[in-house]
C-alpha cells in the first residue's frame, strides 16, 4: 500500500510540474524583419484581440489573394502555359508568339469541348510531367514559399481564405487543396459560358468567356461568391489587375489591411512592373502595404524537394 | 491511508459504471413515417458509414436546397411583397395586380441605387413588420418545420447547405443566417448588375439583371460558387425552376438524394402546380423522392411564438 501511494504521488508531482515550454516558432520565418511584416503582425494583433476596439469576430475575418503573381510565379501565366503545351499535344498548329486572337483559340479549345473529369485528368498531367521554363522544376515549387507562411498564419488567427483570379475555375480547383489547402468553393475565378444537358447530365463549357474575373470584376466575384468585403486583400503589380480588390477592401467597416507584391528581384525571379505605374500609384495613393521581394522575403521559393523516385 | 484507498475505489467503480443513457430524440419530428422519410434516413444512414461502398467523405457532402416553395411558403414570393410594400412606402404607384413590366420596374428601383447597408435596413423594417397576407404572422414563421429539422439533420450529419434560389443574393443574405443558420457565403442566388465606384469605394447595383439563378441557370450557379455537384437536392414543384438541379446532383459520381415539394395541402398551406406538370413528371422519368406535404408532415409551419413584447 505505501509502495502504491508513493508511486501515485510521484505520477501527481510530475503531472502538476509546469513543463518548460519551448518558445513558438517565430511567426514567418521566410519574411525579413521590415516594416511590412511589423504591420501585418501587428494586424493580426489588434483585430484579434477581443479587448481592443478594431476587433474583427471571426466570421468577417476574410482575405482574399490574387494567384499570378501574388502567391506563385506568373513568367510565365501557368494557365496559359498549360493551354499551349496541351493544344501541340492534341496536334495544333501553335505559332512561336501567337497573338492574342490565337492565343484565344488555343484556350478555347484546349478548355472546352471536354469533360470535367477528363480536363482534370488533363491539367493532372501537366503538372505532373511540367517543368518551368526558367527555373527548370516541376510547377508546385514555384509558389511563394512567404505567402504560404503568411496565409497559413491567418488562417491560424480565425481567418478564411479565398483566391480571386483571372484564372478560370475549373483550372484552379485542381491544385487549390494541394498546393495551398483552399479548397474549390474558396475559389474565384473567371469563366466560360455554360450550357446544361440534362439528358447527359453534363454541365457544358461553350466556346467563349462569360466573366473575366480580373480588375474591376474582382469586386462583383466577391460579392457573388462571399457577400461580404475582404478585411485583408493581396495581390500584386503586374497588370493592373488587383487594384480594385484592394480598394474595395479598403471599405470595410473594420480595420483592413492591403498588401501589393512588387516584382522587384531580379536576382531570384523576375522583374516588372506597368507602363502607367497604376497599382504602385494607388498603392501610394491608399496607402496600401507594398511588399517588396527584394527587401522583404529572405526566400522566394520553397526549398528544393527531393526528387521523388 | 486505508480510508483514502476505500474513497478512491468508490469513485473509481463509480466512473467505470456505464451510465443508463436517455434514447436520443427520434429524427425529424414533424415528418410523419411515411416511405420518403425512410428513404432519407437510410440515405444518411449509408452515406455516412465508412463501411458502407457508397460512404462519401464529408467534404463532398453538399447538399442544395431551393428557397421559395421549398423551405418557406411563396405565395406570395416574399422577395415580390417586400418590392412592393417598398414601393408604396417610396410612393411610387403600384396597380393592384401589375403587369410583368411594371413589377420589374418595381423591382429595379427597389433593389438598386442604395448602399449595401441602406438596402439591409429597409429590408429589416420589413420583416420587423410586414405580416403574411393569409397567415396574418411576420414572415420568419412561414418558413417549413419539416425542412428545418431535415436542414439541421443534415448538418449533424456533416453535410454542408447552400440555399440555390431565383431571389436576389443581397436580399437573402439579410435571412439566410436568421432563418436558416446558413451563412451569405452558402447563399447562390440571382444578381443585377453591378459597377464598382473606386472614389466613393461603392459596389452599385445597376438596374438590370446579370444573372437569373433559376431553372438551366442553377446548375452554373452551382458550378461558380461551389464546383461540386450537391449530392443531396432538395426543390419544388410549382414553377419548374428546380428540376435542372435535381437532375443535375444525380450526375454524381456518389449515391445521390433528390427531393421534390409538392404543394398538396390545402388544409394547412396552397395547393398548386405546374401547367405541364413538369416537376412531377422529371421526378417520375429520374425517380426522385416526392415529399408530399399533406402526407409527409406532421406539421407545416414552426409552433407560433409568443409575441414579443
Amino acid at each position: 500500500m505505501k509502495n502504491i501511494l508513493i508511486t501515485l504521488s510521484f505520477l501527481l508531482i510530475a503531472c502538476a510540474t509546469p513543463k518548460k515550454e519551448k518558445a513558438p516558432p517565430a511567426p514567418l520565418p521566410s519574411w525579413a524583419n521590415t516594416q511590412v511584416k511589423e504591420n501585418i503582425l501587428d494586424y493580426i494583433k489588434v483585430i484579434t484581440d477581443p479587448k481592443n476596439p478594431d476587433f474583427i469576430p471571426v466570421e468577417d475575418r476574410i482575405a482574399t489573394f490574387d494567384n499570378d503573381g501574388t502567391i506563385w510565379a506568373e513568367k510565365p501565366v501557368v494557365q496559359g502555359l498549360f493551354a499551349i503545351e496541351r493544344a501541340k499535344e492534341m496536334g495544333m498548329k501553335v505559332s512561336p508568339r501567337p497573338s492574342e486572337k490565337e492565343f484565344l483559340k488555343i484556350v478555347l479549345k484546349t478548355h472546352t469541348g471536354m469533360t470535367d473529369e477528363a480536363f482534370e485528368k488533363e491539367v493532372k498531367e501537366f503538372f505532373d510531367t511540367a517543368l518551368h521554363p526558367t527555373y527548370k522544376v516541376p510547377i508546385d515549387q514555384t509558389v511563394y514559399q512567404p505567402q504560404l507562411e503568411l496565409m497559413q498564419l491567418l488562417k491560424d488567427h480565425g481567418f478564411t481564405i479565398y483566391i480571386s483570379s483571372g484564372g478560370t475555375i475549373e483550372f484552379m480547383r485542381t491544385f487549390s487543396q494541394r498546393l495551398y489547402q483552399i479548397p474549390g468553393e474558396r475559389v474565384i475565378g473567371s469563366n466560360f459560358a455554360y450550357a446544361f444537358e440534362p439528358k447527359t447530365n453534363q454541365l457544358n463549357r461553350l466556346q467563349k468567356f462569360e466573366f473575366n474575373n480580373d480588375k474591376e470584376k474582382k469586386p462583383i466575384g466577391i460579392q457573388r461568391n462571399i457577400g461580404k468585403r475582404p478585411v485583408i486583400a493581396c495581390g500584386n503589380v503586374g497588370n493592373e489587375g488587383d487594384v480594385q480588390m484592394l480598394r474595395y477592401s479598403q471599405g470595410s467597416k473594420y480595420r483592413s489591411l492591403q498588401l501589393l507584391v512588387n516584382h522587384d528581384d531580379g536576382a531570384r525571379e523576375f522583374v516588372y512592373g506597368e507602363p502607367k505605374n497604376t497599382s504602385l500609384n494607388w498603392a501610394q495613393q491608399y496607402k496600401w502595404n507594398v511588399i517588396s521581394m527584394k527587401k522583404d522575403w529572405l526566400k522566394v521559393f520553397p526549398d528544393k524537394k527531393e526528387a521523388v523516385e
